[in-house]
């Protein structure tokens, strides 16, 4: 019921995403090269998370893929979620564990793989596998990450 | 004529990469987390580049995205090409001109805008824009980049 509940929401935010972009998709209505450094910021609630979308659909027209840069503090994680879209990670700074419950696309994945994250190094999301990652590195976590435009994303649990 | 000999070479080619990408696409058969450091490059027959895909679809297992790092000597352009995907660029290092011809789908797109990239921006490239980069930095040029999986490329001119 929560998943449907949030799906329902979802679809209703991306056809307001679509409605909108559908308007300015245009070259000559939106920047074709940004400053990064001057590009918004926001925590989504999130404690310890910065996240920059580098290039999205509603504030630059992107129809395909979007693009994003993430700063977490030493022992921030996310949420146990899983998302109808493949996730790719280039990890700048920083470290942490990746655990991933693989092919396991009910409300108990059941005990998941750790995977060790490091600097220099790239981790793919598959579809729709639940995942969290815990930032322990003692300097701020870096990295960017992407995926395409549609998804629709569901929160398994607590932090 | 042309761009049908190379749809027809391309679809030949992605058809081979779905067969072959299908029986090794599970969690077990590719390894979640790489090094990047460890990845191989490839200059494409391109003189001043070297070329390395991050996350793709044939070695890595990718169903939707690709992202690679490129890195340019200095003065080493593009071809003049365009694809039937949007593509966006994070700058890291160096800077340059991109010559964007934007919704020009013939062969002879006219005169393009000219739009100048430098360290720590970003920029895209809207589905089927006839363009060219010039990487006119004299360190070389480093870039991610990123766009979905499936897209036909058509080289328009020289370089």
């Amino acid at each position: 019921m929560a998943e449907l509940t949030i799906l329902v929401f979802l679809l209703a935010f991306f056809a307001l995403i679509t409605v909108f972009t559908a308007a300015q998709c245009s070259t000559n209505g939106l920047p074709i090269v940004r400053d990064i450094s001057k590009l918004p910021q926001d925590s989504y609630g999130i404690p310890g998370l910065s996240h920059m979308t580098v290039a999205g659909s509603l504030m630059h027209g992107m129809k395909e893929v979007e693009i994003w840069l993430e700063t977490l503090a030493p022992g921030a994680r996310t949420p146990i979620h899983r998302h109808s879209c493949e996730e790719v990670f280039v990890v700048i700074k920083g470290g942490g564990t990746l655990y991933l419950a693989s092919n396991s696309h009910s409300k108990s994945p059941g005990k998941p793989e750790e995977f060790r994250i490091y600097s220099n190094s790239t981790f793919h999301i598959p579809v729709d596998d639940v995942h969290q990652v815990d930032y322990l590195s003692v300097s701020p976590f870096c990295c960017i990450g992407l995926r395409r435009f549609f998804w629709f994303n569901v929160i398994m649990g607590a932090n």
